[in-house]
């Protein structure tokens, strides 16, 4: 790694540490009280500038860490090579590992002994009961940041065969009424707006699911001077957009009229085939959902008779009937592929429940069964605590 | 020029072009009457491809162009390039050229004895005078996009000197009320967004300034979930934002509380050393008006002891007392420096009152005396209708 | 009763009826399908002109009806009086009735041999349960109201007392997500703004308790034009305050700040003498939680050396030292004391889930075991798609 | 006037007084420098409790007063009594006086030689210019507060009739830039409101006219969760109202789905026969402009076979093909004739223009030609400036 990008990714740390500002209070009292000392962490996260706050974090609570990727392209080889300066902090991750590296470095994760484990997406745990916990006797606890991860402990606990206490970061209030309402909302439109360069008063968005991300859209939407449109299989959902001053339509009827559609259920091929024939010509489509399957990608191939990059992230369709429907970030989730992902201090906040778990379970693991846990209420009221005081007062 | 700049640009103009459905309109209706017949455009403009689209309309309607740049800066290459492919258009505009060669572009644009001026600034007017309009028999008549440019063609006007009919774009309503509001306030905020990845929801913003610009800049930033307090000169303006729901502060007070500055005055070192001095620790100061004096930045760097890129747009300036301020885009017109400019409709509708009024100059030139004329009302309402038309019908 | 009552209160009930559209699309099919033919209804509901529809629909649905107050203040005489003359309804209400009389009242109801019960408390199941529910064969099932109804069925359930179905309609979304948000923040406004001609633009509104209610309390102060402030004991809902661009502050720092204070908490004194003593002068207090004892009225009357009403529903407390804060409605419940209660729509959706339930108990009783049960989600769901085919299609 | 109706004007003024903060602050000054000693007042003005306030502020500033109504229903009896107890004003103003009635009592104004005028129409200056000035030669200014009394004015400063110098109240910023859109806006809602109980969260509102007025009527439409249809003769305020996050409609368009229906033009039958007659069922149609002709209602009456008081403030027009129309107020303006009419403060900002005004007559009158002036700068800041202390400060 050349000096050039190994400064890029201190400087990316840098800003994210200076915007960080639970974690920077956090760090305070890490430094002094030691909660971590003796843990050895093995952390598998998409790994960014902000994840590397939050490591940076735990090893000045004690621990040392060995940092992996969480999947083969969630790693800024900047940012890592900046991280691996650390004292106590081991990065073995590169983008571009092929599948067999991927496991390759969870087994040399797990080869460290490990005490805790934070994890997105739950590889690590199925590696550890395949091999076995017996092999693993000093493991005592672990995190878990994603709703996927979580399903997945879910199902090992119903078949008897979660060995270790689980705590559930993503089932905190503080992450998923706060990141997906006013992370995805603000990430998303920035996104659009970067990619674009188009104007959205005056237009009309359709946004497809309404949960926390869907109304975090919609309220964003309208506070850029939009008119929103809603559709939600919840009916109950749907007067709750009628009542927000939103228009309830049926998915047809909005596709008919959108000129920005945004999607953010969860579920595959939302916008297929059928719907992306009734589009306007000119259309946006965009996708913030996890999975990158909402919008039919290979149905719009399909329709169409030509597709080019019009912009970087914006793809153009052209139909044969004559339309030229635009696709952003290639249908996967658009915050992450065409702008930044979560503002910093959205992320702040999901790794302080992160941060504080892991001292939870160093703290208290013999008192836990091998179960999922939640976050402790104390953690969460603790972390909106924090907020508070950060938000509202001179820093 | 090699292909791959020249693709780069073609890109651009196709993607702004895509978007600007007023110019769509009017070219279909400029291919078929060929307004502009025998007409030698000279163009004077800030070279990008929202400007490529105006230029390549106005071809389309019948005019030869010949292309300059307005000042040294004000060129993309690649764009200009791929302008240059247009028959019918010469292009003679360079990102970086010296004084001396913008001054000689002018001449050489005058050579071309053009029969009507669209400039931005006001130096093609000036050049003329200075030569002499005697020199210039086929010339009748200009339009002018700028406040500055409008403000010269006055003077020149009131001091009896002013040879041929001009008109003035900027003052339009559908210019001033809509560009200024709409775009600045969109493209500050997208411009902030992808320059610090912060997030907005929950901060406290001060807006300088609640003219246009400031309304436009307070409304997105309340969309964006922030709290806003206002400053500005004028007392009714304050009590307008305070029946807004945004709270008026003395400017002192709001430096003291603001986690976002923005300034939109127009006035020099509105945000000076002994305003900086009570900023908070870790502000963004940004600045929306149109000259990069709105915040002292002379007195920002002698007030630091050090001073770094923190981000792409943003700099870092620590002061010796330990607070960090964060500088976007230089102290510069933070859509500019940092984002992509106005939102590509915002262009669409400022240049289709250029577009008509250079047809309104070449049908009634010889109706009108050599004075600062207004865009006829008959042209704004013609823009608004096909705003209107264009906005909320499929397209 | 004479004519002119009448009239007033037909009157009354033709404008609920003509305004509640899911019961009138209820009773078309209830006239055809007759679903409660031979069912006997004892109802116990506050009796005004909303409640009156609810009578006539169910009596449309085939049941006769029995109807009483549910307590002593709740009856409009003119409306008992012209839903009197519905054939297949007896009313025995009136307002102002003793504590004895009402009790009365509910054994004349059950004296009826009730098959079904629609009430608002739960005085009556208290009384079936005391009397024995053998003495009532016929009796198969009850939904309730309220919050407090629901608790004490709950109670019943627990200790293995209830002796029929009940369903909860108060726990139903449809209840608590749409009459708390939007019923609450609407009429609280309106008894406020006719309560006291005053300018809410520009003020600053503290809002104590930020659950249903206080959202929509929130909300609609924003839309007035107003800054808001939020105190909750639960910091998360502080964060999501913050983060919808409210103020979160202390309790103290609120009062001291506050134009207008609303409570919205369930909880006595929240607003006792040592936040009473911070407020500012000219200072509005009002409630919008269920109960009266939210603001302390007794120490209010105690810190006072003289109160007078200034307006209707607004009564002026002169301190001692200088400063006199407005009591609305006498601290009750502010948009029943000082307005008209909820808008009719809200109670359109909020008693077509009592008229389903009642056809449900009719249709389904003998499958249901003698617990307190949900809505149905498919009656939730079908009231959903009624509120939107009615709020979004030509009427 | 018996003991009970001189309480309840007493206290209507002590309420209004209590809150207009603007002339509580200008009579302290007033009591102090008396700057209106020696003055004789004739105003004539609508008599209600926020203009007692006026009068007794000028009062106290050392002014006598002699007050009449403005016309014969502009009285409240009950202030009128409560005024008259006041030292040094005298009351002539009954509700329902005759025309012939009403001139008497200008006369009589006239007779007591009135250094001063404050009025609202123009009748007085109209009858000063009948008998001609040389009879009334202490009078040395006036000050108007409607648009229709500066027409007035300014159609005798044409004709060279104008004898005094008058200051256009109307005419100033504070003036209509606030009270039409903020006081507007809110009590026409507020009238809306307690005239129906019904929601306006999830309805569709049409508004008629998009100045000041329309502004504010759609704002706080918004505000209470409705989605707002605009429509105007000037297309530049309708793209205005798209940007905002408005639907520009055709006036067809929108009657065809509005579920309220507001007229805010100033021109006649803007709602006719042929709009009517595409209204929904169940439509609400009030008017918010100052006079009565905007909503058709002879056309209403011609096409309805019955129609009826629903409620207070509304009226049920039964069309022959079986729709049900709502007219709110008879048609006049609907803040007036169902509600309050404008918010206190609002009233406090314009009265304190007047008082300003009156103040600035009597030191400056020497030095103003006898022309329409406009309300000086100062005043309009100073007031501002008060609006900004009274508001953001502890009371």
């Amino acid at each position: 790694m050349n000096r050039t990008t190994i400064e890029t990714g201190r400087g990316k740390i840098r800003w994210a540490r200076a915007n960080m500002r639970l974690h920077q209070q956090i760090a305070v009292r890490f430094r002094e009280e030691r909660p971590l000392a003796n843990q050895r962490i093995g952390m598998s996260l998409h790994l960014e500038a902000k994840t590397a706050v939050l490591a940076q974090t735990l090893c000045e609570g004690g621990a040392s860490l060995y940092v992996i990727e969480s999947n083969p392209l969630a790693t800024q080889d900047d940012v890592a090579a900046a991280l691996a300066e650390t004292e106590g902090i081991t990065v073995n991750a590169r983008r571009g590992v092929s599948v067999e590296e991927h496991l390759e470095h969870i087994d040399a994760l797990l080869d460290q002994r490990p005490t805790l484990i934070v994890e997105d997406g739950g590889e690590v745990i199925e590696r550890i009961v395949k091999r076995g916990i017996d092999r693993f006797p000093s493991l005592v606890g672990l995190s878990e940041e994603t709703t996927t991860g979580v399903e997945h402990l879910l199902r090992l606990q119903q078949a008897g065969r979660l060995p270790i206490p689980a705590i559930a970061v993503n089932s905190a209030r503080m992450k998923h009424l706060i990141d997906n309402r006013y992370g995805t909302g603000q990430s998303t439109w920035d996104a659009i707006l970067r990619g674009t360069n188009l104007l959205i008063a005056g237009k009309t968005v359709l946004i497809i699911g309404y949960g926390w991300c869907g109304r975090g859209l919609a309220m964003r939407a309208v506070g850029l001077g939009a008119r929103v449109m809603v559709v939600d299989t919840d009916e109950v959902k749907e007067v709750e957009a009628l009542m927000e001053g939103h228009e309830p339509v049926s998915l047809a009827e909005g596709m008919r009229r959108a000129d920005v559609v945004i999607t953010a259920t969860g579920q595959p091929r939302v916008v297929g085939r059928e719907m992306l024939a009734l589009a306007k010509n000119g259309v946006l489509l965009a996708n913030a959902g996890h999975f990158g399957f909402e919008i039919d990608v290979p149905a719009l191939n399909d329709m169409a008779i030509r597709n080019e990059v019009s912009r970087d992230g914006v793809r153009a369709f052209e139909i044969a009937d004559g339309r030229t429907l635009y696709l952003l970030g290639e249908g996967e989730l658009v915050n992450l592929s065409v702008g930044d992902g979560h503002p910093i201090e959205i992320m702040d906040i999901s790794f302080a429940l992160q941060t504080l778990s892991q001292e939870y379970l160093a703290l208290h693991h013999a008192a836990l069964s091998p179960e999922v846990h939640a976050v402790p209420d104390e953690i969460e009221r603790h972390v909106a605590r924090m907020v508070l005081a950060s938000w509202t007062q001179h820093r």
